[in-house]
């Protein structure tokens, strides 16, 4: 069992046939290129029908099983993700009816959306491998057929025309990074590069918590891990088959993993800078150059995959969150006041002044030490920066109160530049310009 | 004074010579086109140099004035954001030094952005008007230019770039909905299209907060308001000038408004569905087709501009929050309990068996009728979805204690759906799937 050059350019024709699964665009990054000193395109793959690559496998495997002797009317799959709506949207193109198998715990608008390409949706048990076991044992009648995510040599096959789609659209590529869960997506590109006769660097790239390539290389065969752990959710698979093993110990020249906190920081910058929201196992391909885990050479042509755009909303949220306590914007204030009414009125008002939102607010009477009739009030703000963070302390202060702010996560207190109470506010910190990709 | 294709012309060949200043993507909305009935391509203008369009115009006028007899050293602007960064950006390229005056209230992003293209930045008075007033007086001595943001030929021929590109991208253009602040981008568009000979309909789209085209047309000359309000900070300039004025009455077909909510859940379709990050002002071109604001005709292609990305952290975060609430994934739970140790252990413990997040938790015993010895808990947690949040609940109900959620925002409780309580939790409301822009 393998897969050729040939199968990938069958793959090809068959997806021609369908339009909504389109060639994506490839952006020039003139911001990113600086930071590393080579020149990055971004493949922006997560335009793609349904928000992930996944398509392109999912309609080649199912159209090739309609095409074929058997006589098949349903296809299952067991997904958390986005292999549960490529095979929705492709089994509903095709004409057969598709059942996905969800874990229970799988986000809301992923369940939605998979419906809303026409699937039935299951949801059974905690984790991917119970819904892959059901999802199987839902596949014994004749007429209904399994559809793996990378294990089935027609999806890596239907991946690998991104592989010739990218040769067109960048014939001098010197480097493409690709994010490596089952490994459906590198083989599949793999093979179509080197078919073609492409000696570009490929690279694959894992998250640090749910790495598998580099002992399965070391071990000459797939190893899993059981409790793959990681924010790049769409390629915690715990392993890759045999299959896309093959193909990558064959084809793929070096394997580099990023921390969460990289995954993080690079989904950040898409948003931030290149304006575009993918998920966490799309931004490890961005992570492995910001990281410095991938040497580059400075007038190479490196091509990121951004391989899928499906986060969930209350993820990305707490993303942001971590941005903005970061860079100030999402600070904790203590003042200290004299316990009657009134006061509180006088400094949210300041506060107000300098276009700053107070998000909570509460009185503590219980700090030992403090002498009856004080309290403390103690502000959670968002505010546009220092500067105005700076100023409304300083007219707090003015104003008669002890004023300090506090850096959240039980670090130490940091006392107000200029105040009585210590020198240096800490502040100040650079942050990213509104540089942009093209 | 006006403006002509050869002017737009003549910007096009000055922007050639900047390589960062380029062509932006046009990418097919298939969903959105489904949604309102028609062909609907985005304009990926947000994708330029600096985070939106200004950098044309603002290149074109910093290098019509090196290229004049007249001796300038130094450009001065007002901005609170977008215009700001053209013309450090434009300046610093051309050789020239730049200062930008911006109110206090800048967002610290687009301060350190402005910063980082290489400008003086000084932060004057609370708002615009009084930033600009500030400028004008810096920019009193010969070898000083003040650049407006709209106000000015070169810097509208310059937004007519983006017309010409258009044309050429999508030469079966029926429509392009352009956001009107100072009337700069669409003075330049229509300048260029008309002056090309396309007799597409081009349509204004302004926030209702701070509209001022509809009373301008009726009166037949610019009308200012003092004090436009709306999350679409990009277009709140409280008027358009005479000269961009001429050419609306003259060309533009029509002008619509659209509503702040409008705004934001065109923002969040644009995040989720097309993976695309924009400020306030590009979301009103997308907001007018999905408010039905805009009539379309089912054959047409309509062009919406995305004309802007530069979307403060804290402002999109806002957006996200509203839109879990509106899906039910951030919640306030109460449960009564006995008021003992080790009771809040056993509730979280349900609730984290359900990948839901607690967020806060706090103990109420001050409610009206609680007997002495019960105790509220109030949990606020963030949850995957409907049926995790229905599992939890019902976990914690059959665990023996009387549990309910309620709505945020003052809106009457709504108990378990099968609760003894009431009768239906009101929940289950679609969400939008992850479909995808190509």
């Amino acid at each position: 069992m393998t897969v050729t050059l040939t199968d990938v350019e069958a793959a090809r024709e068959r997806l021609a046939g369908v339009p909504q699964v389109s060639e994506t665009p490839v952006v020039e990054s003139a911001s990113l290129g600086e930071a590393v000193g080579a020149d990055v395109r971004l493949k922006f793959e997560h335009l793609q029908k349904t928000g992930s690559f996944k398509p392109r496998g999912a309609y080649n495997t199912v159209a090739e099983l309609v095409a074929s002797d058997r006589e098949v009317e349903r296809v299952v799959a067991a997904s958390a993700g986005n292999h549960a709506q490529g095979v929705a949207f492709a089994a509903t193109e095709l004409g057969l009816d598709a059942t996905v198998v969800m874990p229970e715990t799988a986000p809301q608008t992923k369940v939605d959306a998979t419906r809303g390409y026409g699937a039935t949706v299951e949801l059974i048990g905690e984790t991917f491998a119970a819904a892959t076991t059901a999802a199987r044992e839902l596949a014994t009648d004749p007429e209904t057929a399994f559809v793996h995510a990378y294990d089935d040599p027609a999806v890596v096959a239907g991946q690998g025309t991104l592989g010739l789609e990218l040769l067109e659209q960048v014939p001098e590529l010197d480097t493409v990074v690709v994010p490596v869960g089952g490994g459906g997506l590198i083989a599949g590109v793999a093979t179509a590069l080197r078919g073609r006769g492409s000696d570009a660097r490929i690279v694959g790239v894992q998250a640090e918590g749910a790495a598998t390539l580099p002992q399965s290389l070391s071990a000459g065969h797939p190893v899993d891990v059981d409790d793959p752990d990681t924010i790049a959710d769409g390629i915690a698979t715990g392993g890759v088959a045999e299959l896309t093993y093959e193909v990558i110990a064959e084809h793929v020249d070096e394997v580099v993993t990023v921390s969460d906190a990289e995954i993080a920081s690079a989904t950040l910058w898409l948003l931030e800078r290149a304006k575009q929201l993918v998920e966490g196992a799309a931004a490890t391909s961005v992570a492995a150059l910001q990281s410095g885990a991938l040497e580059t050479a400075p007038s190479e042509t490196i091509v990121p995959l951004l391989c899928g755009g499906n986060v969930d909303t209350a993820t990305l949220q707490d993303v942001l969150t971590r941005a903005l306590v970061d860079r100030n914007q999402f600070v904790t204030v203590h003042v200290r006041i004299d316990d009657r009414p009134g006061v509180l009125g006088e400094i949210a008002e300041i506060v107000g002044d300098y276009d700053t939102n107070i998000r909570s607010v509460r009185h503590d009477r219980s700090e030992a030490g403090l002498p009856v009739g004080k309290a403390h009030l103690v502000f959670r703000v968002t505010t546009p920066g220092n500067a105005a963070l700076e100023g409304l302390l300083a007219e707090i202060d003015a104003a008669g109160y002890t004023v300090r702010r506090v850096v959240p996560e039980g670090a130490s207190d940091l006392p107000l530049e200029g105040d009585a109470i210590g020198d240096s506010d800490g502040g100040g910190e650079s942050q990213p310009d509104n540089d942009s990709v093209v």
